[in-house]
């Protein structure tokens, strides 16, 4: 069985990623992409992976507007939507509504909580669609993604603290009153495709530096949502994002209060038994999670010690923003809707070195 | 249809690479790795990428010696040698002998010439052998590679230097009188695995640096045996190996002079014709390669560029040298010897960013 | 006034940043270094940047025994130690015991409780001349340090930790009865010049890891020790270095509870007041540190950003760690305890990019 | 003696190199910059790392024009134009003209011919001022230098292939018939601080690709002007330039044919004869240049080995690209011209690692 596959935003990082993994992928064929700055351009210009690829270097980058929903449709089985947020709720809205499902990329349906996504996103285009999305991180929504029309793919920072961390809060592992930090570090390819002056490589090399701190980043209320839910009760999350001279990767180092009494090896069974080993992994006692050691692959390595003197439970959590955090992850949600096998199209294996 | 594969030198990069690929593969099934150093190891720990890979991180890393041939044969279809040179020849020759395919990464068997092989390489062990191996280029050994036994895999600067300049060679479309020079820059996992104070981050990101120039390096013989059998005529290459601070990736700049009246337009078509596109792409005029857009694939990207007013031709590729350079390409070699179709296991796309 | 000086581990990369900054000193002279492994050879050979440069190139590196102390003495005003632990204390007491000023690189002399020292560091080889060192921290010991005979520089992660936090101890701006947690992050230059898997460049480059993490690092008490001082009370911090893919640099952020009331720029204004301007900058309202910014000088940059929904304090800092981490901060020491210019032969502008 | 400078375009790499550069020299002091973009901007805003700098970072960015001439030419001794070609000439004539002295580090004033400088570059604001310009490359032009009140600091490339040919081609060690191959490789600096695709770090890191080969680039001219002049000869080159993903630095192989009976250990003493060792290093037989080995300062390191098999000698050059390649030399010139010690305010040591 081949589905027919679209990508809106083809020319993006998690567009393209999107396009290495669908060629890996045995159920999916690409059949359609669009990017509205670089429509009417070949593939193999815009995308230089692909040039003289056949069958893709020559594919024609089109412009979508919500008037070919009816349409395109027609020529599409799923559409992954990979633009800006509000853009993605409008035109994979409007191809939702012609019957096609919906891989959504952005931010759009990710929040539950249609105020909390104005205050910080603006005007919501497509409020009505919101509580029929199902949040694509299979590990933790693996029921109800299965036969899911709207797949609402998480945020790579989130997707790194929600790993470690549900797990501990469903077991209750983790004191929740005190406020739980997560300090992360993510590679340059996180800021997309677009050249600024903080991703120029002579000031990216060499330097690392904070940015948006003390709770001015969007993902914030993202992990509050899925981790409240997980422990069943409203809780905070102070999270510092952090931009390292890397391509890929995502490494996050949570501190939370242990329970007493609670053991790290606890929070390790408590991570297999949730997280499964499909495309996680746990990691044993003092082995520690690495970038390096997932890049490339939809894998995560998870983590935990406990610093006894201060009752301080760390739990660690390293990913591949592109993949894992993104395009990778979204191809194991619709695998899970898809009931085809969870790593059709996934690498396993990080790329190393 | 399954093969069971074998690696001997299961804990070096190309080693590591070839994991990855046959996890990727439809036709191949990992079933045995050695490595002398971490013999009794799992495979988990001395690749952490494979830690927690279900039927992967708990493999047991084998010590394998030629008394085992016969046994090991048995288990084994095929077996990937990527080991230092001599013992490459000795322990591969053993399983060759019992019966196994073996796909050979070292040195031992690209040089047709014994008497080259030892005054570069010192004593062969193995040279009754050297007569049946084939070169594992399969753009230009296609046809012999078919049932090939024994398969030589290329260096890694080899390929990026063979592939743009044999078809020039074939069509006697440049001057073969005059030297032709070959600039190389590889990333630093060309090094190896074992640490060394040339490959120390701290002084090789930032640095940039010739070595072992001016007809040092001992892929100069395998180029000018290869390039020699192409002009039908032997001639002589200067070499210039550099190190940049990349991880994977060859960039190769070749200079020859262009025989009167010959365009570059013709080159790529010469190009074109002689090497196909299943996993080379001849860049359109003014399109030139860089690494990034072949990494972590088996694609290498060739390009011509030719200087009116001196007359040189620049002949230019980018290989990943541990993926078209070395372990992609040993596969694609299998691949064709197997009547695979060419790309099984091998990414077409490179990870992009 | 020109001084005499000598390096112990002249080929170390801290040896070979004193080295680079002595160049740049009105006030003083490099006539002596020394390396064991490397003592015969020019200094332009182990040291390649300092090959053809007159006066340096041609050095010959000694090879150093306590036997050696009275005659060096004679030749030499000043001495830094950049050596491991112990032969520090070992090679630089008998120095220090001839008359020589000694500047300690080594940990020998930061702790002041020698138990402390032990469980950390095994045996002490000269416990008798702990209570005589001063902690070269020039912005917190100004006044200890004039005539200083032997100076005990801090640790590079306790640079980045105590110039943040001292001033909100001493200020009393901060809770001290819940832990401080020090989330750090290090260029690969940290892990020395001796080559190691954790740093090639292969697995470095594009790798972000922890590591010796809940309590594991050798640098916690040298934290616990100046930040007890400066609250007055003894206190606990959660220390959690990692390795992120740089040269030179480290980035660390603190998280503590502010106390009521407390505003962020309270918290510059101590910073201001107790740390200066000289080699220091506070950075204002929402403006964040960045490694690239002070790479290659003696600066280090702090900030502070409050997050009210929590009541957390980020203390940030930004340094060089083989700058203001070690060499340019023992050369700031050295002029302190010499009422040199206190930048003397201290960059005070970043070498950017 | 105490020069008052001012710098117009103060914002870009070569300008804030500059800053860097004349905080570390004794007769040079800082009072006026100009950057369009930022005018009206505190320095420590736009140049971070003189952020807090006492003395620099409350400096205010000024906007100049040619109209302001007569009036800064009062406060300034001497300007250093860091600005695009043809903004250059027109904006440093006008202080020229007002007395001034203009150290050029654009363009405009290294080429000769006029109508070459128009073929290359377009329109020239002040031909009329060619003539009077000084070559400030002080290895090569140190009378020529002496008083000269309009230095034309040499492009990057050109410095790396001059320095190691000049000395050939005065001492006719090499043959000039046929042509001499440049191929050279940068660091992502010299593409400028504006941000690009090329350059944004998640494309540039882990990307190695030619750009304007065969004849495409402007400093070709500029080289063939330089050489011919040594030769006393009309020469041609091919020049190849390469980005390399590092921030800083320059590593040039220059392919020419050696004339018969000459050795490498000739063509080292030629450089040493006429380059000298004030700032730059003559490589002893087998050891090579490395772009680490002078980063940061004003130090090139140049080699030559010879394949004998071949008769090609392998000219080669490291530089930084924007000390010794633009900035650093730019005040080396300076200082020759106003006869201070040629060194004042550069590193003669690189930032190493």
């Amino acid at each position: 069985m081949t589905l027919r596959v679209g990508i809106l935003g083809a020319a993006g990082y998690t567009g393209i990623e999107l396009i290495r993994l669908i060629d890996l992928h045995p159920h999916l064929e690409l059949t359609y992409v669009a990017a509205r700055e670089n429509a009417g351009q070949k593939l193999g210009k815009v995308v230089p992976s692909t040039q003289g690829v056949p069958g893709l270097g020559d594919m024609n980058l089109e412009r979508f507007e919500s008037e070919d929903a009816q349409k395109i449709a027609q020529e599409l089985d799923v559409v992954f939507t990979a633009l800006p947020h509000a853009a993605s709720a409008r035109l994979g809205g409007a191809l939702l509504d012609a019957g096609t499902q919906v891989v959504d990329l952005s931010a759009d349906f990710r929040l539950r909580d249609l105020e909390t996504y104005e205050q910080w996103y603006g005007v919501h285009p497509r409020p009505d669609l919101i509580s029929q999305a199902v949040y694509g991180l299979p590990e933790i929504y693996r029921e109800e993604l299965k036969s899911a029309q709207l797949i609402a793919c998480p945020g790579c920072y989130p997707t790194s603290a929600i790993l470690p961390l549900v797990p501990l809060l469903r077991e209750k592992l983790i004191e929740i009153d005190s406020t739980i930090i997560i300090d992360a570090k993510t590679g340059a390819s996180g800021a997309g495709r677009k050249a600024s002056p903080v991703t120029n490589f002579s000031e990216a090399s060499e330097g690392m530096r904070p940015y948006k701190v003390a709770g001015g980043h969007r993902h914030t209320p993202e992990m509050e949502q899925e981790l409240s839910l997980a422990a069943g009760k409203n809780l905070k999350v102070l999270f510092t994002p952090q931009l390292v001279p890397m391509i890929r990767g995502i490494l996050t180092t949570t501190y939370a209060r242990i329970k007493p009494g609670v053991s790290a090896e606890q929070c390790r069974e408590a991570a297999m038994s949730h997280l499964g080993d499909t495309l996680v992994t746990v990691m044993p006692a003092s082995r520690l999670p690495d970038t390096l050691h997932v890049r490339g692959s939809g894998r995560a390595q998870v983590a935990y010690e406990l610093d006894e003197r201060t009752g301080l439970l760390l739990g660690m959590c390293a990913i591949d923003n592109l993949a894992r955090g993104s395009s990778a992850q979204a191809i194991q949600a619709l695998n899970v809707s898809r009931e085809f096998c969870e790593t059709d199209g996934i690498p396993r294996l990080a790329t190393f070195p």
